[in-house]
């Protein structure tokens, strides 16, 4: 991919290419709800800018739509410190169900799962260090903690399938609830 | 969605065309890994027919990948009948994760989720109605079972999202062990 970040300086021409082709890609899928539409030419249009800028600076729609989404799910959920694991994690659900039920965040990240390549996606990168970072604060604070694997697994698994695939909804007190399951399952049974 | 099932006649025209849009479609996402491609002239090209065809007969890119994916993803995996609930769902989830491992399977749920509308998915319908048929059949032999929507979340979350997102494997036996895993967390606690 190419990297973006080393060119941009806050306010400089380069950032502000950036932020205006971010917006456009943003606007078009939120138009749209789908990544067809999502094509170099109608990004460069949109934001104002010649798509041969556009191609220079990303390579194809599907590094574009990457890079969005790195910058959109990064650092866009605080981590908690509520005091207990299951506060920080139910704190934390919360947020990310909240997130995912905004149509727009949805559209984006089914357009970058649509147009990357498998494995791997920016849209949950974040979501394994904050979770990691959760669980790691409760080591220090107990020393007994659940796997952050088996954390994924159980928590983003369940929130993120219903997010993209079922008719059900994602909702902040569901994902809640995940929480009171997995860390009773993950309790040792005596 | 243009109901094409009902123009399809075994060996008629309509049929080969069909047969031949699925293909181009299969082989397209196979050479590409990515939705991108997959344009509707694209396609007609590949299967050998005129453009209006296929726009007449799946009106948009994103419904012809439903109806690929429709077709793909039912009746594919059988729904065992091993005597036992975890017997039936271990065998079950090593068949779909054997299914997602395959990366033509996984390239064209990535193009259907990216191009389709939010909420629902082609890919997963057929595994809920299997799902709902393997707790269905133990509830005639024990009366008792897990909800079929806590097995959705627990089952096939995270197996679709280690599938799409993640860097770990889905692999059938990690599969196996998430059946013990929400078995025992849906027994009563003593």
């Amino acid at each position: 991919m190419v990297d973006a970040s080393a060119q941009v300086r806050p306010g400089g021409r380069s950032a502000k290419v950036r932020a205006a082709v971010h917006r456009a890609v943003g606007e078009l899928l939120a138009e749209e709800q789908s990544a067809e539409a999502l094509t170099i030419p109608a990004v460069a249009a949109r934001a104002g800018v010649h798509p041969t800028t556009v191609y220079r600076r990303w390579g194809s729609a599907a590094q574009l739509l990457n890079d969005v989404a790195t910058s959109r799910f990064s650092d866009d959920v605080v981590v908690p410190d509520s005091g207990t694991l299951a506060g920080d994690l139910e704190r934390w659900m919360e947020d990310v169900a909240t997130d995912l039920a905004d149509p727009d965040t949805l559209a984006l990240m089914r357009a970058t799962i649509g147009s990357g390549p498998a494995g791997g996606c920016a849209c949950t990168e974040d979501r394994h260090k904050q979770l990691g970072a959760i669980i790691e604060r409760e080591r220090s604070r107990s020393g007994e903690t659940p796997e952050v694997e088996s954390a994924v697994d159980f928590l983003l698994g369940p929130l993120y399938y219903r997010a993209i695939f079922s008719t059900q909804p994602a909702s902040p007190d569901w994902a809640r609830e995940l929480v009171t399951t997995f860390l009773t399952a993950s309790r040792p049974r005596s």
